[in-house]
């Protein structure tokens, strides 16, 4: 089977997504959502669908409505989490709620999330599986609303455990990535174990991803980047390295820590909250969590009968060691 | 065919409702979820779903789930509408954004409505509709986000036309009305024709249902609606009244028109306003307007062959001529 690589995945979806941009009555129900479908970014859920679909199939047009499914419910949760963080840009553009207005942003969001669903229902109709597809989005997006809810629970506490936070980001990113390898594979007809095996992959790829997000924020280079280095220290978003070092150093060195990351609102300020990171030897061990992600997810491919994977375990590795 | 009556099928719904009351982790998404349920409410659209059941079937345990998933959806819509019209109290209790916060209200909103497809997916599982109820579901609910969107447009704009706001009503409205009888008639395994008569003779009620909404907030007795007299003027809703008004008296009168709308402040303030209802004769033309959506209805009930549709017939009526 010939495998098609991500770039020429990625233009065969840009090209269906734009052709199938929704309009309607009232429009401007439908402008915010062409206009976040047109915002770009990787493109990660829909491509690693039609990679699962192709791991059968060559031609992989019959997937691509579940592709576009998955886009949609991305970028759904995009619009109403920017609303919930009060995020000003996407992108380098403004978000939709600012854009739009608040309501714009809810009511579209809603639209998009109902269209998902109606292009599931589509995308599974020629193989009669549009239940069982629709069923393992619904599984799979209550998930990533408790994974929302549960980081904005966080932000109301101290600090999480290095386990909670695992578990949120399973929920919010990873949950995502796996249910979208899962349709692709339940579309291409594969068996039971196939489909699960690809779910888990999904799964460990997504976690190892936010990670190296995570990882990226301090150690990235701003230039490959494009984000400000210690952004989420600004923010005061607790990720993974505060999660790790609250939870490793001793509790009379907690407040002086946490004091460094109140006190951290200039990137000059950032460099008290760094050393800290280096007392708990936070790159090694991000590496370290990083790479068992990745060889737990690599293991999930070995049980993929007769098929090829090397595409994906090839992008696995590039989505996990990037640096941008 | 022994049919239910209303209440017999209301106190069913609201047993079915308390025992399925959603839990999970985080259980703060969940929360929200079960305070809106728990609010009460005529149950309109889950009883409609079992009455047109129970057209053909005189147990309706197979349809229970399904009208859970439209008082669901109906639910979700009422969670974020009321952020958008900033609603402070819903039926005497403060609305969920107020009693959680307007992430919480859209969050939750947001996994209710996911909930809302996952049950009506197992609701069709064993006559192996699923997909067809979900897609009917959809197409309804699209329709329900561009009535929303359409009364929010309305909004900025001087008035729209009579017909405007007619289909203003029948989308976000009428339409889960139509819906929720609809997927009944389908569980009970009804032909496509009576499936449709039934849509339609739900969107007509729909309509009824809501000018009657409009008629009360003028011509009812606020001891008995629990509701203020002229609320919807004092709120500057443009209800159908307002929009029949403008539409029907001279462009000159306009002015004056609306600067008593926007004068109204105050309970004492609204006499002027309804004199120019008085002037176009409001009371008859609404409940002339009215008449024909209980004609229309009706007329649609005859296409159900060999069934009793006198309860329908019953509850159409009992619904538009309402006083409360």
């Amino acid at each position: 089977m010939s495998q098609q690589d991500y770039t020429s995945l990625t233009s065969r979806f840009e090209t269906y997504l734009s052709a199938h941009q929704p309009y309607g009555v009232p429009d401007t129900l439908y402008e915010p959502i062409r206009y976040i479908n047109d915002l770009g970014g990787k493109r990660i859920r829909p491509v690693l669908l039609l990679m699962a679909y192709n791991l059968w199939h060559e031609d992989v047009t019959p997937a691509l409505p579940a592709a576009l499914a998955v886009e949609y419910f991305h970028n759904f949760s995009l619009m109403h989490d920017d609303i919930m963080d009060e995020a000003p840009l996407r992108r380098g553009k403004p978000t939709v709620h600012i854009a739009y207005g608040r309501n714009s942003a809810i009511l579209s969001g809603d639209a998009l999330l109902i269209r998902c669903f109606d292009v599931l229902l589509e995308a599974g109709r020629h193989r009669g599986i549009s239940a069982d597809l629709c069923s393992c989005m619904c599984k799979a997006s209550l998930e990533i609303c408790e994974g929302q809810q549960m980081d904005m629970d966080f932000e109301k506490r101290e600090a999480p455990t290095e386990s909670e936070y695992l578990e949120m980001i399973r929920k919010k990113t990873a949950c995502l990535i796996g249910v979208s390898l899962q349709l692709g594979a339940m579309l291409a007809g594969a068996s039971q174990t196939e489909v699960s095996a690809l779910y888990r992959f999904g799964e460990q790829l997504g976690l190892g991803f936010q990670i190296q997000d995570d990882y990226l924020d301090i150690y990235g280079d701003a230039a490959r980047t494009g984000k400000q280095q210690g952004g989420d220290i600004l923010q005061g978003k607790k990720n993974f390295p505060f999660v790790h070092t609250y939870n490793t150093i001793s509790p009379s060195d907690r407040i002086q820590f946490l004091n460094d990351c109140v006190l951290a609102c200039h990137q000059a300020d950032i460099k008290p909250v760094i050393r800290w990171y280096e007392q708990v030897d936070m790159a090694h061990y991000m590496l370290d969590i990083q790479s068992r992600f990745l060889a737990s997810s690599m293991e999930e491919l070995d049980q993929l009968s007769d098929s090829d994977s090397s595409r994906l375990q090839d992008l696995a590795i590039r989505l996990m060691v990037r640096d941008h």
